[in-house]
């Protein structure tokens, strides 16, 4: 399989859609990132995506990972890839210039993500937690725990991992049995089982930096009692070495749909020496500070599926000669034409491509408000991306995966065959829908606690700041409609809420797929505006045309279910399910 | 994993909505087929899936085929399943009593079909392709070789194949290289290689009877030049004994997403002796006349996964306690509530039982246009069922597939562990919408050949057909609207489709969404105006609602991307892609 990265796409998104040569100068350490450094940046990036870790990723997927007791060992060909990533300094991509990181910004470490997913989203996904566990050792560490572990998750000589999860306490934490025992020289003896731990534990790495959530003697009940510590697999010496092994084991890994070359562990923390990290029963809180960054990667992931799939379905479609053109033979001297004559073909091309293209231009949005909010302190991008991290996370990994099974419907029964690899696309993406908390929950956090709770104002003003800008004006009158809908869909909604208290989980879900088409097709009418006059922007007009012909109407049917009472989901009375 | 099959389901639909006691008594050997028998026929299949096929359904995933020097070995398992299965009789279901077969109605196959579906997808292929090809014999072969092959292929004792597809020949048959040169004794040597032979090879019967498709010397170009032959594994001698081996080899099975159990060959006929089925060139039409109840199998094999699927998650979300209630808890003295509190994880469970439940609703009406048209030489009949056998074949398995994926979202991370089993369910899913024509092919073939070639008169008349239903009061005015929708689109792709060759292709998807989406709201109208004053006729009446209120607007978008133009697929020159 090959991948090609978005080069010239991430090319127009940053400096001819976003024009970053306008906003990185303002902002204090964006302005060495000249338009220059960010090609060579994105260039190597591209390089390492296509040679390094892609042609790792079929062969990681069907070997696997194992499990002998308690050691885990990841599929061979990743051992190179990985010292190859973290030797470029990319885990440090956007880490804190002070321990070691380069300090990028979001939209550019969006780009690189984003390539790394595509070209092999089980190798990634180690470095990926890494990247996470850090953020928050950097945004709620002391200096100490900072000076003790960035440096080596930065550069990839240690991982990092996050444990949430237990068996029966997923999506409400606050039913965690896990607890910390408080000993005599600060530490704690954590103990617990967690479960579905990503890089819980693997060969890739000397060390694996555990972030655990806990309960403190005596702490509160519910998501208000949980505390977060620094579990390291092997503890660290006062000078820095690494000292003994800490009471930290896989129990078991797990077999899954897809990213099988990640190894995914039930950890046994059994009176671990762990290390408060932040405030005691403030873990929860200190988990969500990292938690939009992380949603937005997941969002990265799916994206990254849905870009590889396409690249693939197209390449394929290309190639492969089946039937004739129904207005006539376009390829006479061979045996049939290719599948780009067929319209439904591409229909199922131009879908994935049109979601795919404008979720890439979405993401950097949000990377964007996350720049804004982090370094220039602006309170309005922060709400905005508070809005928009939940569509971020929902939105592209459900389009990454019905993307990446329309492109296994474009390979016909050669998609279902292993050998082909587009089938292990479907089944890597599958995933992005479900953790990083499922997109139900996301739907729940947009509608219930973006929207309805400041009555609407924030994605009023998203609508305000999309109706000022440069569109097509082809498209303005039925983006004009989209944006119509959403807001009468967001007014129904909150006005509905205060009686009902079921409504916003109701309609959740087709509210999240509105405001993502509607965000979407703001987009689409933009860069068609502004796309050059050449094979590039008419590319971008064409599939810009079939995304408000084709993919927006979609809109007329969400807006009227949203519409629908909470009675049409609650009415069926339990035991009748 | 468990499974209970649906036999109220079966009773409400049989004899309450179809009420086939008024119908089944004027069809010529149907009379026989009483209540009390084809609850006892119902009733012996639920007790066959439940116990015996369910129970090896998720170990032949795990252990899949093994492929040695041509031989093919299934998973332990299944030796003995498929030998209840065929000592059953149940191979035999709809075929013909003059050999051996059982001559049951069209409706009540379809729902031991779907049982064994649901129960054991990979073993219940083995017996599928058998019946398709004992349907083709029967229809098409002398009296000689229906002597010689249906009693083996209804007992089971010799299992079918059916063998179309090469590696550069998928969709367009036409394309195809397998060659049949006559011999002195009537018989022919059949040479080619064909991919994607379900069945081809295998270690559960003592003889394969493969239907291939090759071409004679000097047959016409493309699909005018096919012919049909049948071509055993081992030879039969006259007497009926099994004779020699014939050079049909497998030469490698395929690893797939999904259906691990059942074995996929690629098949070498290397000078193997054939003998043929029909008329000389007339091969294609041959298998088409099979291929009405081949495609609505492969849709019960997507209703039969989706049912599977949403037995295991409702059954999940009632058990599992995670959250409370937006409204109060609504279980306090235990830790949390159960999912079902939650409104979109109902959503997702309503969703997949509107689809189920009026899926099975449809497909026994596809099943009843079938019986009448065979038994009774109804000409409207017959019509019907080609209009509406590319719908059967393509919503349902669609609409399976999708539920499958929304079962797993309600397991949440769980979904994603090969130990649960939901995850089987998609990938064994997946298949239904690629092979027997993949589903695109299916919506061309509904637009371009069902209702353009007639100018929309036959749906026109389903449309006339569903107006004069009983419905459910409530929902007669949406139900209209969505009657209009589907005429006026028809209308509006009858027009444009004589200037736009493209048209019909472009359109095609959503206009065989649209009219399944519209067929389901009659039948949830029609279900819900006649569904007893009970519980299940509350489940159904919620159901419907639901379906109105939620599902069917999505048809306000359908109908609007169906009166774009052509031009918005076609538009990108291909060498944009």
């Amino acid at each position: 399989m090959e991948y090609c990265a978005p080069e010239r796409e991430a090319n127009f998104l940053l400096f001819e859609l976003f024009r970053v040569q306008d906003i990185w100068p303002n902002i204090a350490g964006f302005d060495e990132f000249t338009q220059d450094l960010v090609e060579a940046i994105i260039g190597e990036a591209a390089r390492l995506s296509a040679e390094v870790l892609t042609p790792t990723n079929q062969i990681g997927d069907q070997e696997g990972c194992t499990w002998d007791k308690g050691d885990v060992t990841t599929p061979a060909a990743f051992k190179g890839a990985f010292a190859e990533l973290t030797a470029g300094g990319w885990l440090g991509l956007a880490g804190n210039p002070e321990y070691g990181g380069q300090g990028m910004p979001k939209m550019l470490a969006c780009l690189v993500e984003e390539m790394f997913w595509s070209s092999n989203t089980s190798l990634c996904l180690y470095g990926t937690l890494t990247v996470g566990a850090s953020l928050c050792i950097d945004k709620h560490g002391t200096q100490d725990q900072k000076q003790t572990y960035l440096p080596h998750m930065y550069d990839g000589s240690w991982t990092g991992a996050m444990a949430l999860t237990e068996a029966h306490a997923g999506t409400d934490l606050g039913i965690m049995r896990a607890k910390a025992d408080p000993n005599a020289d600060g530490s704690y003896r954590i103990s617990g089982t967690k479960i579905f731990i990503t890089s819980g534990e693997h060969d890739l790495t000397e060390n694996i930096v555990h972030l655990v959530l806990a309960k403190l003697p005596d702490a509160p009940q519910g998501t208000k009692g949980i505390s977060l510590f620094i579990v390291p697999k092997r503890l660290v010496n006062e000078e820095g070495s690494l000292g003994e092994r800490n009471a930290v084991a896989s129990g078991s890994i797990e077999h899954k749909m897809g990213i099988r070359g990640s190894a995914t562990s039930v950890m046994n923390y059994d009176g671990a020496t762990g290390f408060l990290l932040g405030e005691a029963n403030g873990g929860l809180a200190a988990m969500f500070t990292m938690m939009n960054y992380a949603r937005l990667s997941v969002g990265l992931q799916g994206l990254g599926a849905g870009e590889l799939a396409y690249q693939q379905s197209a390449s394929y479609a290309r190639e492969r000669l089946q039937g004739r053109s129904a207005s006539g033979a376009k390829s006479p001297d061979l045996p049939a034409d290719s599948l780009l004559v067929h319209p439904d073909v591409r229909r199922m091309l131009l879908t994935q491509r049109a979601y795919s293209e404008a979720g890439r231009a979405f993401a950097l949005f949000v990377g964007l408000q996350l720049d804004l909010a982090k370094y220039s302190d602006d309170a309005g991008a922060q709400q905005l991306a508070e809005l928009l991290t939940p569509i971020a996370k929902a939105y592209l990994s459900d389009k990454g995966f019905e993307g990446a099974v329309m492109a296994q419907q474009v390979f016909g029964g050669h998609g279902y065959i292993a050998e082909w690899g587009v089938e292990q696309i479907v089944r890597d993406a599958r995933i992005a829908q479900i953790y990083e908390g499922t997109n139900g929950v996301q739907a729940y956090d947009l509608v219930a606690r973006k929207v309805v709770r400041d009555g609407g104002v924030c994605i009023r003003g998203l609508v305000d700041h999309m109706s000022q800008t440069q569109v097509l004006e082809g498209h303005r009158a039925d983006l004009n409609d989209a944006f119509d809908r959403l807001v009468r869909a967001t007014g129904s909604v909150v006005e509905r809420a205060n009686q009902d208290p079921e409504l916003p989980g109701a309609v959740s879900n087709d509210y999240l797929e509105l405001a993502g088409l509607t965000i979407y097709a703001w987009l689409w009418a933009h860069m068609a505006a502004i796309a050059p006059q050449n094979d590039f922007g008419r590319a971008k007009r064409e599939t810009a045309n079939f995304f408000f012909k084709r993919l927006l109407p979609k809109s007329l049917g969400l807006a009227e279910s949203i519409f629908a009472d909470s009675s049409a989901v609650m009415g069926l009375p339990p035991e009748l399910f």
